[in-house]
This record gives structure tokens, sequence and C-alpha cells, in this order.
């Protein structure tokens, strides 16, 4: 784990001495603790699993959640920059127009927005070349505009087809999702930077590249943004939180307090007549219902007593995590702001070939965040942290001028390594999954278990928004089997 | 698990003593047995397991197997026939020409081999219309015919530049992984007759459907049985074993002996300077070296510390297996045989579309086996065993007749349910993992950790003789690693 902003001890002390090894005394006390049935178990304190547990408590219900890390807030976590002012998000960090429910949270919470820093011009890098341009178009060939303009149209009017909670049901789902997204793009654009420029909107969505992905999971996911793909690219960045947005796992945390374990890997779910037991390495927690929020390759790994439905089973073993690795480099100032430059860049050099500005509001540091995507992120699993931030900082550099190769911080999240989580930025269907399983994941998985997490939720999955959906709409369901 | 032929309880003392609670003896047999270090632990005790235990014993190393069910043999399974003669194979079964390994190894245990039943003609059923042809080419349309040999010479030919050990190596590798078989068959084939039977071929390949795989995934598989895709539907499947071949792991087994513990699922490995531990529910086993062969998505629900390598990780979230059910119907006499009939069916209604004669050598009782694969599987999973077997039965009469449809025992066995095994025939590449993460398999996982099953074997992929390859290769690393 990177930075860790909440290391309060959580756990309780019937079961710090069931790991410890138990005196009578404590044994009574464990055996008094596990005999409590909680009305809802939650596994996982990410923004889903805190959400629904916070529904829990408002409903009169007790609950407990069990967070695997030593920390609140799952792939939202934010290192403080040193000074005081501020922090550079090492995961997710941004929302946009439409994701009511983020928004709204972070106003009840008393979390303030910022606009993402967009005044001045992105570069743009291609073969070598560095170039710069304002707007929203880059100076890419005419014929490649075209085409990226042409692409964008056709994939948001095949999406208008494609309902986000159920896209195997769309007209012609059968036929896109033997299509992977690479080969649409291969089919449909002629020139290499059309293609480049996709392949690169495609890793900025998913952390993955095209080729594993199914365009039906595509254009399902533009659907599930409002219909427009521009919407993944662009304005679902635009709004920032100020001091980071883990802290609205922070504060959700607090309201439900003690409900909250932490450093309780979940490691099986055994289901008895009226109640659910979920089993840590050190105890066994009872409940009448349970939400269960990890990732789903994460989800996979726990042992579920009986077995989850077969058709789960196979659905869990085909929706990966994407790659990403994402990188922070801190300096004194905003120094390309005075250069009439926004800090965004779209190159086709890696590893580092998408940028943003990510100074906090007042800009008296500037950050600079960069994203090593898909086969640009693994590329990098052979080699030292060291030699990772030189190939970071090389980027920037080029991008920026030998100032970016100097920054006074550094620091980078390789979210593969993360056990938890298991990469980023969410899952995806490959080719073919939708229509095979994707039925049996909207049914699942009955009785007392509930998934939630963002890679459940058809609105904005993948987003904090889909996940405070997925959440609540978990709740719901475990409130209503109480 | 369906029916168990080997129970014998070979569970050590010490670890009984120390499941059901250790009284002051037991504690310290225990202990001594603790600290026992083996050379070798061998994780699974089907073929690529046992194949690689002996192999240790053979080199004067000591060893041990722990096998999560109460029997060996992995996704080898039969089922003795009423009345003592021969059984019904309810997993893997058939072997053919150039399999040198298993069949080398079934003539060194003691076990004989016999010809596939092929004499008379192959129902074909279509559109509702039932006929029947003798030898390989079904009456099918003639275009349907000719675009199925033009499909097969291409994939043939294609083939041929991709190295099996290193698909990604292939000239064209980026070009063949972007596309699902599906898509390059809708693209190559215009007949609905021929895209039929090219979907049929490869759900009989794979237990999948062709949206899901990379074709850059079966022109390996091609390569890997020796360069004709007419091999992998055709003469892979023209010998089986008198007695069935799961006896290949019952003899192997009582070789290495009391080197074989059952109900021992393992859940955890952890690497110490110098050994390995792997971790039961009941036990730890110190080894210097381990050899771990469960099917990929069973493996991936192992932990290990310290962590696997990201892209081991990141690959075994990305390689599923397929979905198949296998049915027997086991009849007092072959009675198709007297029909001319060799008991194939080639067929586009489901739920089965694929039957061969499975009769023991000595045809005193007639077996057909029929399989459910892919969607037609998971179709089946909302149904009763009592649902499924009648829909099997239907199959069975439109294809022979109302005999076909009491039968004097039926037997199947839904793959899928096998929490040590997660669907069947094997693993298979999704588009897109080839390219980005097929390297990473290679030179997976380092240190004396090996991995082996057939589904890690470049030859023979997914077929006895490639987990015996594996299993041999494994042996050999994990030697050379004492």
């Amino acid at each position: 784990m990177g930075a860790s902003l909440n290391r309060r001890e959580l756990i309780a002390a019937g079961a710090a001495a069931a790991a410890a090894g138990a005196t009578p005394a404590s044994a009574k006390s464990a055996r008094r603790r596990r005999r409590r049935t909680f009305d809802v178990v939650v596994v996982g304190a990410g923004l889903a699993g805190l959400t629904a547990a916070r529904a829990v408590r408002a409903a009169g219900r007790s609950v407990l959640v069990l967070e695997a890390r030593d920390r609140v807030g799952g792939r939202n976590l934010d290192h403080p920059l040193a000074g005081g002012d501020g922090v550079a998000e090492l995961g997710g960090q941004s929302a946009g127009p439409g994701q009511d429910k983020v928004l709204a949270l972070a106003k009840e919470l008393g979390v303030a927005t910022f606009e993402t820093y967009s005044d001045g011009d992105t570069v743009y890098y291609r073969s070598g070349q560095r170039s710069t341009y304002s707007g929203d178009i880059p100076p890419a060939n005419p014929a490649a505009l075209v085409e990226i303009e042409a692409t964008i149209l056709q994939l948001n009017q095949m999406a208008a087809e494609v309902p986000a909670d159920a896209p195997w049901k769309a007209p012609h789902a059968a036929q896109w999702d033997i299509v992977s997204i690479a080969d649409w793009v291969a089919e449909h654009d002629n020139t290499q930077e059309a293609r480049d420029l996709a392949a690169l909107a495609v890793r900025g969505v998913y952390g993955e590249e095209g080729s594993q992905i199914s365009l039906l999971d595509l254009l399902s996911a533009i659907t599930g943004v409002g219909g427009d793909f521009n919407t993944l690219i662009g304005s679902a960045q635009s709004i920032r939180f100020v001091g980071g947005p883990q802290q609205l796992s922070i504060k959700l945390a607090a309201r439900v307090s003690r409900a909250v374990r932490l450093r309780a890997p979940v490691l099986a779910v055994s289901r008895g007549t009226g109640h659910v037991v979920v089993h840590t390495a050190h105890d066994a927690v009872r409940a009448r219902q349970a939400i269960l929020t990890p990732p789903k390759p994460v989800l996979d790994r726990i042992r579920f007593t009986p077995l989850l439905a077969p058709a789960l089973d196979q659905l869990l073993q085909r929706q990966p995590m994407g790659s990403v690795t994402k990188v922070n480099a801190i300096y004194d100032a905003p120094f390309w702001r005075g250069d009439g430059l926004n800090g965004a860049v779209v190159s086709d050099t890696g590893p580092v070939q998408i940028v943003y500005d990510n100074s906090p509001p007042d800009g008296r540091v500037g950050v600079l965040v960069g994203f090593m995507e898909a086969d640009h992120s693994r590329a990098q699993y052979a080699v030292s942290p060291a030699a990772r931030r030189a190939a970071a900082l090389q980027c920037l550099a080029r991008y920026f001028g030998p100032r970016a190769a100097a920054p006074r911080d550094y620091v980078d999240m390789v979210w593969d390594l993360e056990p938890y989580t298991r990469g980023a930025y969410g899952e995806f269907n490959p080719p073919g999954v939708l229509t095979s399983l994707g039925a049996a994941a909207a049914a699942a998985p009955g009785g007392p278990l509930h998934f939630a997490g963002s890679g459940w939720s058809p609105q904005w999955p993948g987003y904090m928004d889909g996940a405070i959906r997925s959440g609540e709409r978990a709740a719901r369901e475990a409130l209503a089997g109480l």
C-alpha cells in the first residue's frame, strides 16, 4: 500500500483477543461477540460499501463493515502534499456533470469541488514532434480528425440502442459482442493517427488495450454515462474535490464510526439458515444479510459455501481489471501555466501518454498527474521504482521542458500490485461475455447476498458515482430482505 | 463430485491429529511432521501433478502431493458401469496419434487402448431434418462445404507461422489477437451452415463460444497439435482407454503411494528463505520446491506470499475455463450399430449437438456420450437434474429414435459446478491476452514455484498428453532447483 491516511485501529477487542490466543475471559467475550448477529455485514470500505453501511444505519439497523486494508477508500487514495495544503490523488480523482450522486454526497459531507485547471493550451506529441493546441481538437492530420469524428458519432448512434442495464438485449448485441474495440477501430479508421488516438482514448477509459474489450461493453458504458463517448474522455474528468475524494470515504466511515473494522480481509462466506457468516483470518461475523463490494477479481477469491451459482462463477472468471500506474510529480509551482499551457498532454509515446494539471485549487504548488495504462503500465513491471520514476519524468520533460524532470516530490501507485484491487480502472467485459453471461450478473447473487461496487453499476460504471449508486441499491435490497 | 473411484484415505496421521485437536502426544508428532521439509510438494493429483511426483520420486527425492478432492485424476473421472465391465468417462477420455506421452504412459502402466467405434454412418441434423452420411464430410450445402474446407486450409496456413510456445511472436500476432474466432469466421464464411459448423467445431475444442476466444489462441492450438485443425476435431478423439483413463492417475498414485494426501485443498502458499510452505485448512507443508497444477481460475484463488508477479496476477484474471456438461446414456446394447450407425452426431440443435459411441470395447452394453458445450451448457444451469436429463435424452431420441429415450442408466457431469476445476475443457485466451501477457506466462513464476497442468503445455494444450508434458517439465525445473 502507498500512503495511508486513516490508520485508526478499529479492530474490536474480542477479535484481537481471538487472534492473539484467548485467555478464559477473552474467550468468553469472543464467544459473546460471535453470537451477535448483525443485520447487515458489508465487505469493503470503499464508497460502495460505506454508502451501503450508512443507508443501513440510517434505517435503524445494525451494520459492520469489514475492510481488508488498513484504510478506507478503496480505489480512492490521496497523498498529502508536504507543506500541508492539498493532496495528490493516487487513485480515482474526478467527477463531472451528471454524476449527481457523488456531487450530492460531497456537498452533504462538506467536501468542496473545483474545476480541473484548463486555461491555456494542451500539448500534442506525435512521431517525435511536440505541438500545442487550444480547445478540444488536437492538431492531428485532417483525415484522422474526420475519421475520429465519424467514429465517435457512430459509437454514439450504436450506443443509443444499448440499454446500460441489459446490453445483451440490444438488437445487435450478438454482432457487437463478438468484436473487440481494437478490431472495430481497425475496421473503421484507416489512418494510423486516428487508430492511435482511439486506442489512447480507450486506454484512458479502461486502463486496458482495446484488443481485450468487447465493443458491446464500450457501447454500454457510453449509454451508462448519458450517451456520448466524449463524456468518457472529457467532461467526466472536469470536476475535482478540494482536499481529495478519499475524504468522502473517511467522512462516511466516521458517520458509521465503530462499525468499520480495518485489516480484516474476508476469506470465506457461508450461508446458514436465515443468516450469513463472513470469515476473516481471525474472526467469523454473523449477519442476516451481506453486501460484498470488492472488485470482481478480488470477490472471485472469496470461498462461498454453498458455491455461488455457476453462471456467477463463470462470470467472475471473465471480468478482469485493467492495468494502471498513476504518477504524480510535485513542483514548487505550476510552471507550465506561465508558459501558456494547461498541463494536459495527448501523446503517442509512452509510458506516460496522458497528463493533466493536478495542482491543488490554490495553485501554490504545481502537480502533474500522468497515467501509464494497459501495456504501458505492464511494461514497467520489470523495472525498479527508480527506473519507473525516471521513465515518467522523461516523458514529462519531453512535454514540458527540463524543469519537469526535477520535481520536488514524486509519488506513484501501481494499482496492479494491490491484492485487494488487482488493477484499475475497473472491471471490463472481454468479447462474448456479456451475451453469454451478462444476464446472470443482473440476477446475481440472490438470497441474503448482495454485490456492489462501481463495476456493478449500469450508470457511471467504474466511477465513484457508480460505486455510490451500487451501494444504495445493495442497501435497499438488503434492507428489504430483513 | 460425481462418482468417486478412489476413496482410500491417505491423510497422514499427524494431519488428522492436527485437524481433530491435538493431544500432547499428537501435538509432538505434528510438530515433528511440520518440521519435515519435503524436497518437492505438488498441488493437485491429476495427470500433471502425479507425473511430476513420479519423476521427483524417480530422482530419489522426497515428494508430497496435496489433492483437494477425495479422489485422484482431476478432469479424468470414470463412472463404473453396473454389471462390472467397463466405465463411462465423465471427463477427459480420448487420445490420438501424436499424443506420444499419454500413449506411452498407458503402455507402461498396463492400460490397453482401443479405437473409438466408427463403423457405420454419422447422423447429421440440421433445420429439423435428420440425415446420415459416411466418412468425414457431412451432407451440408455444397457452398458451405467449400467454405469450411477453405476455412480450415486458411487456419492451417496461418497457424504455420505461429509458434505454440510463443504465439505472441508470430509476425501477424497483433492482427490475429484482436479478433475473436467468431468474428473471424463471420468475416470468412458467408453461409450460415458453414458458420454453424465452425461454431460447433470451436465449442467442441474449447467448450466455449468462439466469441470469447482469440483467433491467435486457436492458431496456437493448431500448431500445438501438429499443424492441422482437423486433428483437433477428429483424430485427437480416435483412441480410448480400456477401463477408462482415470486408471492412469490411479496407477500413478499407487506408485507414489503414501505421498498422496486427499481432501487437502490448498489455500495459501508462502515463500521463505530456501523453502516454500503450502497451507491447507488443517496443515502447513514445508518443501524446497513446489509444483502447482490446478486449472488457472483455481490457481488464481490461492493466496501467495509474497504476491505473484503482477503480470501473472493479471494473466490469471484473464484465462477462464469453458463450460461443459458431459452426459452418458447407457443402454443394454449399442442398438444404433444395428441400424448402420456409428453413434456419432453433428447437429445444429442443442443442448446436445455432438454425440459419440462411448461403449466399452466389447460392446456388451451400449453407451452414447453427448456434450452440452458453452452457452448450451450454461442454459441448463437453471433447470433441475431431471430436466437436464430429459433434455439430453430428447436430443438422443431425435438422433437415434425412441429407444434412445429410455436408457437403462444415465449419468452426467456439470464440470462448471466443480470448485476445483471451474469448467471445461480447459483454459483459453480471450482476445488481446496473449499479446499483452503471454510472454509473462512463459517466464512464470520463477524461484521455487513451478506451474503445470494441461493449460501450460504448448503441445497438446488441454489434453492428457499436454498435462503429462507439463508435469515432466515442472519436475525437471524443480529437480534442477534442489
